[in-house]
């Protein structure tokens, strides 16, 4: 990433002004704050796509009346382990917090702890949730899928049946966390539109045309009629891809008996999700849970490289050392992520913060 | 597959010479039951890496003391979702059914229930075990690692940190289930072996040699110095699959707190193993919960395939196929499986059955 070029933004100011932004559609105090921190952590740890970069369409949500201003989840069923809830449409973030914290309340009593959750209005980033458990102490495990979409192809087809389903896991270890969320596919949505926007093909075969065939060609994506994305694995492993984003859709839509037969289109980006928290102490002193978890790092970190100078790399390093960075010296956004910004500022009469030095 | 060509046995007679063997080293009805029940309903699903070609590791393990005769697994740690298990080094059969059977009652009453479990000797195929909670209209989720192997390389290493790591998860549906086994790698030691004895090449770069590079020679895994298993995603995306495989190490070793460091080579293929079961009725009416797991299956199934005469497949229907083709014509045994079942044979004299129709 040629960040260095891009003009830097304080994450305060910026978390402050975005608050603005959403108080001003008239969302409670509540629904604001976490909305704008989730976007903003979500650019911290490198996720650009999911961070402010999606405050518009979270303002026209909340204006347009897609998401709730403010109000709580309901609980439609419950076992002492495991609940159901249904966020209707309250902003992602705000009922993912929720849910978590209930989830780890849930673990900590029972061993582990699980909310399934439908109808959360778009939720950004799943590793901006990790960190409430880990730094507890505890395993999480979050799966998200989005009932109103179908973008990602099973195996053998050429025609789409998942959405992009995003995965993350989060383990305390003794001096650092795993954090690790990937997309299911070969690819997402997000960076295909960003080559696309950059005029670039896809750095690999991900998506499959119409005709059946493995393209790198992100323009395929908007063409009419439009690509499809591969599941993981790609042509010769997309077996595994599949059965991994059925894994998530089952955790997820059918657990929560909200799938694509019930979604309605004007729903947009509202995920349906599997929240999971696991408390190790339940099985064991948690200090040696810790060495066993810091154990496993180190045996990646010290694997032997195949290109002896770049370092193998352990899931959410990366991601935690751009936040420490951006939070020393600012986010870096691209002028594309500023012109929605600039539009946000506008239409809520909300003045931009001013870049950093600049 | 070209089973056509290979000698047929009938399930139910090859099931009580396996019973037959496993008894003759002094190892309890209970035991000998599961063993060989679990090894030929492997073979049955077509996991014959998995099958009855294991038996000659099994009853070594019994006769020299690595696996345990008789007895239960301990358990170490509860709490109500979950629970900690020691099997001991009972055959992984055996134990499995117990644990599964636990995480079934576990979750009918908690919603959720979980059983992490430790020392299991081999434990074959993960397939064999979905049923049980399938059938009782219950999600399952199974990972195994084996604390004493490292085959399988992180992204960006060429030496290895994980073990082969399965992956299985099940679900009922209104006419059908899903059953899905897989490696969280881009193969398995067992199709790599079976390359090798048929003289032929990978059929795509599955391993890391140790020059780094990724390579089709199946050879090459067992040269000295030997080549390592690639993550799933391979080449580009082996970030994901390095990510899966320390998800199944930390949900079973860390969690158990039995991990390399702890496990002596003299315990083989003992594995670690997390088990969940979740009991979707406490969440919804059951019946609708399988309507929308079989609304996914049927989207998977009517996909438009890239190959128009060849149908997109669900996970786990060429494997109930399969069963049902062999337990209607007998399990088809290549040669070299059949030469070590005549070892178990002679070893323990008990008289291999016929070839049906021979």
């Amino acid at each position: 990433m040629s960040d260095d070029k891009l003009n830097r933004y304080d994450a305060e100011q910026m978390q402050q002004w975005a608050t603005a932004c959403i108080s001003a559609t008239g969302a409670s105090d509540e629904v604001a704050a976490a909305l704008s921190a989730g976007l903003v952590a979500g650019d911290l740890l490198g996720f650009k796509t999911h961070g402010l970069l999606r405050l518009r369409y979270n303002l026209q949500c909340l204006s347009e009346g897609k998401s709730r201003k403010a109000g709580q989840p309901e609980v439609l069923q419950q076992r002492p382990a495991i609940e159901l809830w249904d966020a209707n449409l309250l902003p992602g973030p705000y009922a993912m917090n929720l849910a978590v914290q209930r989830a780890i309340k849930l673990a900590q009593q029972q061993g582990t702890g699980t909310i399934v959750m439908r109808r959360a209005q778009h939720i950004a980033a799943l590793a901006i949730y990790l960190e409430q458990a880990i730094d507890q102490d505890l395993l999480i495990q979050i799966f998200a899928a989005t009932p109103s979409q179908q973008v990602v192809a099973p195996f053998g087809a050429k025609t789409a049946v998942f959405s992009p389903n995003p995965f993350a896991i989060g383990a305390p270890a003794v001096d650092t966390k795993v954090m690790f969320d990937i997309s299911l596919s070969m690819t997402a949505a997000g960076k295909i539109r960003t080559a696309i926007a950059e005029g670039r093909e896809l750095p690999y075969p991900a998506l499959i045309t119409p005709e059946g065939d493995y393209t790198v060609d992100a323009k395929s994506f908007i063409a009419s009629p439009a690509a499809v994305i591969a599941s993981l694995g790609g042509e010769q492993l997309g077996y595994k891809g599949t059965g991994l984003n059925l894994f998530s859709e089952l955790w997820t839509l059918a657990l929560s008996q909200y799938g694509r037969a019930d979604a309605p289109a004007a729903e947009g980006d509202a995920n349906s999700v599997w929240i999971q928290v696991i408390d190790p102490s339940a099985l064991g002193d948690i200090g040696n849970f810790k060495q066993q978890v810091q154990a496993q790092l180190e045996a990646i970190q010290t694997a032997t490289p195949i290109t002896p100078e770049q370092l193998v790399r352990v899931p959410g390093q990366g991601a935690m050392q751009r936040r420490a960075e951006q939070l020393a010296n600012g986010i870096s956004y691209s002028a594309a992520i500023i012109k929605q910004l600039e539009w946000c500022a506008q239409q809520y009469q909300v003045a931009l913060p001013a870049p950093l030095g600049g």
